[in-house]
């Protein structure tokens, strides 16, 4: 049974009951939170139990959360566009991701997906993130601290095409301008059989990457894109999707390691 | 790192080159698969590498996986309609499933998302699956056991509305025709801040497990359905989504217990 | 062939080619247009061939075009939501509209749709157009005059459920809160065979209007919703859907009048 | 007021009431028409009103109507892709076609859209169609004369970059495999700021015909896919899409002719 009340230093989702808006913060003696609706004192959280309301200056109701791993993802101080849950969950399952693998990333990115991937392989598991830029790491090695992940993540600076420090893995996930550039690397680096995952953003990069697969001793298993329509469901009005919607954030491709 | 080299019992899939087509099933010694293009030899498998090649009679070429789990779930016996791989990915996702958790699942169906269950929870997590059908629980047994994951799953004879005879994990799911009747029992089971994933098929169902989970106490954080759309990627042709594709699978609900 | 230069009193439309923004008036001598880049004087309009150039007083580049009937719609001046062009023009061609028809609708609304019937039915044709608010009547007709087509549209202040004035006419469509008042009239008034069209917001409206289509004697033939994917096609960066997109509108009904 | 009897000679459309299957034939004395459910007499059809019922020789229910454009452009004798009517609807709307227009048309295909231009611009308008293909020229005359709407159109062979035989047209639509080829001759024949809407499968001739319209002296306006999902609505079980859809038919490009 874990431990339900939250305490000092933890990281806490402040969810707006009326707006369906939330926040994330770490817990301090004495610390504020200023939202739309007036300031929460963090000392009316801590000692609660999560799912309690919390009252703000203005007296809006708020519900206390611990976040979940696609609340962290969300939050991540963005310096790049982020891998979006509904594409990282697709992702996962295709590269077979479980508890105790091996992961290779590149980029790095704000590390939004590396603290899913870190989340699931667990506490026996190994994420090996890279990225050409240090700013990029830097940032990400912040995130992934804060979701506190930092001890299943090593970190490596790494040029597009340069050989990847670790081999034998057991998946390989590449988010990258070139991905085409990596995928030698990545076959050098995966146990055979084992998945690569890529994420484009256009056709161009999508056809590219899929002939350079080939190429280089992979089966393509699947090219998608998820499409996630949010439904308003209301007692009186009824039920419809949303007017507004996110058109498109990718293409995701999923292939398999061959060997000769 | 694992051991390369596929090993009589087993369970192996085979995927045609050519035309993307792939069977499932357990290798046995002097064992023969009857396939579209010809007989395949068990005995031609064993002992060769995952990515390998393995030709059938007729001089057709096929690869040699091990199954990821997404091919476990597609390939179960079905008594039911089965929770699809991009619903599954997304719930798991909203659910924040990670190793060592403890989940109820409600129906068991078919046992196909309680595979994928199994999996991410790792050796120390524990799912609890419910059934009101005897006959759904011992397919769904075999299914599990085929997939090698049968110690980590407690299987329960249950209607809708009785309470759970476990207190305390940390998520649940339902899939059933009158998900709002397991509610209250769900709450009850619950920690406090947890998820309640629940799929249904219609409007009419989405709604009403709607109102049912704000009554019970229940903070309803997102409600979607999930597109996924096969993109086609030709060296010739170039690149456009299939002209076929599915169209609908349910309304996916995903929320948070609150307490008062 | 058409009279290309465009004269005063005419309604133009003006399109900024960088930012693909357009703006819709009437040309009137010594008249100015305020845009987000300056502003434009109607005399260096007049004159001047569709598709030529006209520079503002900050020196950008708009287009002169005669607005096409999508145009109009999306420009009316609105006191309601409209039916959008990618819903009207479904509805268009399962109404089977044509020159010379005549076609009830209600409620009118804003006009936008009337104007597209208005077009399509030609000279000879007829649209009778019903709305309960003398207000909504009073802002469509100056849309459908501004739209040049008020000829061919006669107005009727009338709640739903009151029979319709006009029989035998080749269409019926509505656009209500509660649809299946109308229902019965429209029966009543529609030649055998021909279509009554609905456009609903939500599921239960839908299954509503459905059931009382086919209590009164409709075969519904068709029930849709239509997504309207916009793609982003560049040069350097290469083709992919928009980002944003808008998620839904309404779901789109047609039915064909039986006889015992 | 329309004829409303049904006549020998005329195109009639059965539509099978429980599984919503119709059919389009014409109506000949002594003409026997066989269904997935027993044989039709047209004799039993012919002096009816549309929407009346008549009883195939196992006693199956079918409703009488004279066919929809809709009905007539899916059932058109087939030799190439069709263009589909959610898509055509989008293409008359965005081309802005109303009655007494001038249009070319090229290739014509099997003439599906050929039909829906010739009934929307009605008798006094003019549909040029080309083709490189006699016979597929030969194909469509026959589907269009059966359409009723032969006269409104102009039957020409022609090969992709040839200039079309007419001149001063108020739309132009291409649906070829290499449309950039025939771009310069649509500018040639358009009227200034008048229409050009193209219709391509994949990504790439998507990417190539933008860059030759605009190098060309288009605008070009919008650029779309159009998905229509299909709602199943039943009293018992409740509303929800289908499950299986049309997941991709062509991208859609409509453009107007600038000039210098």
């Amino acid at each position: 049974m874990s431990n339900f009340h939250i305490k000092y230093g933890e990281t806490v989702l402040i969810w707006d009951e009326e707006k369906k808006k939330s926040f994330l913060f770490v817990l301090k003696q004495g610390g504020e939170l200023g939202t739309h609706k007036g300031k929460i004192l963090h000392d009316d959280i801590a000692g609660k139990i999560e799912g309690s309301v919390v009252l703000s200056s203005t007296g809006a109701r708020f519900r206390i959360f611990r976040p979940f791993v696609a609340d962290k993802m969300m939050k991540v101080q963005r310096k790049t566009q982020i891998v979006y849950p509904k594409d990282a969950a697709w992702l996962v399952l295709s590269m077979d991701i479980k508890p105790g693998m091996r992961i290779i990333e590149m980029g790095t990115g704000s590390g939004a997906f590396t603290i899913l991937l870190a989340q699931l392989v667990g506490p026996e598991g190994k994420i090996y993130t890279y990225d050409r830029r240090e700013d990029f790491l830097e940032n990400a090695k912040a995130n992934i601290r804060k979701a506190g992940l930092e001890d299943r993540v090593v970190f490596g600076l790494l040029n597009a095409g340069e050989p990847f420090p670790v081999k034998d893995v057991d998946a390989v996930f590449l988010d990258l301008p070139e991905p085409w550039l990596a995928i030698v690397p990545a076959w050098d680096s995966l146990v055979p059989g084992k998945a690569l995952a890529i994420i484009v953003p256009t056709a161009e990069q999508l056809k590219k990457s899929v002939e350079v697969l080939i190429d280089t001793g992979f089966a393509v298993m699947d090219v998608v894109e998820i499409l996630e329509r949010k439904i308003l469901v209301r007692k009186k009005e009824g039920v419809r999707p949303f007017e507004k919607m996110i058109g498109f954030t990718g293409y995701l491709i999923y292939a398999r390691k061959l060997i000769k």
